[in-house]
């Protein structure tokens, strides 16, 4: 259940395409075609760390991080998965869960970090976003696409 | 309990210092003078990602995710706590939990990247593990203080 005095952080709006909801979090896929990369955004207000969530929040997040992981694995095949709550810029608890493969441009560094990102092309964005959305048994009517892609 | 099959993987040994254990991990201190930080580390053997965890040691991590993120919070007042499984160096499972300040040598970029690490010196590591296992409730024989110390 979305608490009515929650709302997405624009600059996750900006930076991502929504997938749908699971029942703490939205997902959403980040706009990044060099890692397959989702983030989960526990729909309560006025949450910065894990801990502002209670225990039972704090084991369903777990959940949902555990089900996002094992989407991305069985969609990517990657080699490693990294799982962060960082929020140092954007203050709004948000969980990045990320497919890393040692072939890919930052591999093993962290994937954060200054210099340019390259988005999906919209038929990349929308064929990743509905094998992910499958995967994580999402039936949201997310557009899969960011608000500047044609229809 | 701890897996007889697990130990710690070295390089995890040579960047901390024991704290002691909780029910599923052990207690690092990251010898990082720049940033109190902790460790977490599964006792079972053969774990890369949290999802190689089953659904009970998931929950059983976040709760000490969030005890270590408490005992954090209260010894140190810091502004931000940064949350993060990436393991794509050291292939054994786990978890640094992180105080970030405003104030902070890298704030407000993740800590991880290149750049030499200041250490604790003795008396220092010594006095912010013990409050630091104070705080966690651990009752370990832990040392606090790493090998090369003078006793």
């Amino acid at each position: 259940m979305t608490d009515s005095a929650w709302s997405l952080h624009p600059q996750l709006a900006r930076d991502t395409a929504p997938l749908g909801d699971l029942p703490l979090s939205r997902v959403l896929l980040m706009d990044d075609a060099d890692y397959p990369w989702l983030i989960l955004v526990p729909r309560r207000a006025g949450l910065r760390d894990i801990i502002d969530l209670d225990a039972a929040g704090q084991g369903e997040l777990m959940a949902e991080i555990a089900r996002a992981s094992a989407a991305l694995r069985h969609v990517t095949h990657c080699d490693k998965l990294n799982v962060a709550a960082l929020g140092n810029v954007v203050a709004q608890l948000h969980i990045h869960v990320i497919a890393r493969f040692r072939s890919d441009p930052r591999w093993p560094r962290p994937v954060w970090g200054p210099g340019p990102r390259r988005a999906y092309a919209p038929a990349e964005l929308r064929h990743l976003g509905l094998r992910l959305g499958e995967a994580l048994a999402l039936h949201g009517d997310a557009p899969l696409s960011r608000p500047h892609d044609p229809a």
